[in-house]
């Protein structure tokens, strides 16, 4: 590891699904030299979903540079994607950095960033139909690498895409003494975090509640798309 | 579900290991008729680890009743045990709650409040042998029940707990729908989380992290468990 610090940037937004980046942020900030910089377009305070208001979030403008950026994805994503100073400066600190991450939905803003085009890239399991107008290639994997581009599955996936970037900067020694201190030894009460693996009325209560949330994603994207 | 809200107050304090709540804060949440509460024994701002600081923190004091109340852990637990106004306020709301519930080293603060006097609880691995001071049966498992104590293991074993928690209050399909909408299917990049699966040079290393903090926690719940 060098002497200078590893610079973790979130990327958040209002309506932030809050576990896409509490819980990378969980496992990079134990990276020795990390530095973890929770940022976003107008820096102040971020209200994520759950009723948590985070403060102290930098302006990502006023950030030099990024080793690792993390884009967490959630309800605020479609106001995300069309919030042209957000998707700059997404893209200009990914450009320079090592690795360029995503959770759930937000591969969404790194596709509206430009960031995907002929990339293998992951989303939440109900979003995967969003990334092509990106030029993105859909992988269903729950952490997909291209790359220095590292996208995960929904929400949780987050977890497992930290856990693997780590391995790959500090090696996989560290990266398990890491996963031993959160005691990342999962045992989900069910079988079903998959929609493959979940009953049929369960998959359908699930994509319904979605439903409500697809024409607006679906209009969003093309617009962002069509700005690239 | 009653047509009244199910609060869910998560007790905070200064360097909690956020995941320790933000994970159980993703499920809960979407618990219909939830109202997550931010609360410490002062109210304000919280600053977790990883550089994340939490606004708009309620008074425990100030909260009437929860429906559930979750403790988490953290490197803060030894200064939140003998915080006496955290503690009394803990007891007070733990006290009226359907659920009493905590993650890692949340569990210590349970036992400094009295509630684990002949129960069975989990604890983060490494600190369980601290939990027979408090009167407590020290148990393994990484989610434990006993009564409506609901106490989980370290940092991710929260997830887990929260949704087993959730299908006890609002059934096992619903419980599985939000599973299947945080894409819970773990898929760690190694089998290391416990103690027992980890290489020995990794627990090694692990162990010699958390030396350091072995005294002070030992006496912090000395001195707690006198108080009782």
């Amino acid at each position: 590891m060098s002497a200078s610090p590893f610079i973790v940037v979130f990327a958040l937004f209002d309506r932030v699904t809050q576990l896409d980046f509490t819980g990378p942020n969980e496992v990079f900030w134990r990276l020795p030299g990390a530095q973890c910089v929770m940022a976003s377009a107008r820096g102040g305070e971020i209200r994520a979903d759950g009723g948590l208001t985070i403060t102290n979030v930098q302006r990502l403008a006023d950030i030099e540079r990024a080793d690792l950026i993390c884009v967490p994805g959630g309800f605020g994503v479609i106001e995300a994607m069309a919030d042209a100073d957000f998707v700059r400066e997404v893209r200009r600190l990914a450009d320079g950095a090592r690795y360029v991450t995503s959770v759930c939905s937000g591969s969404l803003v790194l596709g509206a960033a430009g960031l995907l085009r002929g990339k293998r890239a992951g989303c939440h399991w109900a979003w995967r139909d969003l990334l092509p107008p990106f030029g993105a290639i859909v992988d269903e994997h729950r952490v997909v690498r291209d790359g220095n581009l590292i996208t995960g599955g929904g929400v949780t996936a987050g977890i497992d895409m930290a856990l693997t970037v780590m391995a790959d900067i500090a090696g996989a020694e560290y990266a398990q003494s890491v996963q031993l201190g959160i005691e990342y030894a999962p045992a989900p009460p069910f079988e079903c975090g998959r929609p493959e693996l979940a009953a049929p009325q369960v998959l359908t209560a699930v994509k319904a509640r979605l439903d409500n949330l697809r024409a607006d994603r679906h209009a969003a994207v093309q617009k962002a798309a069509q700005l690239l």
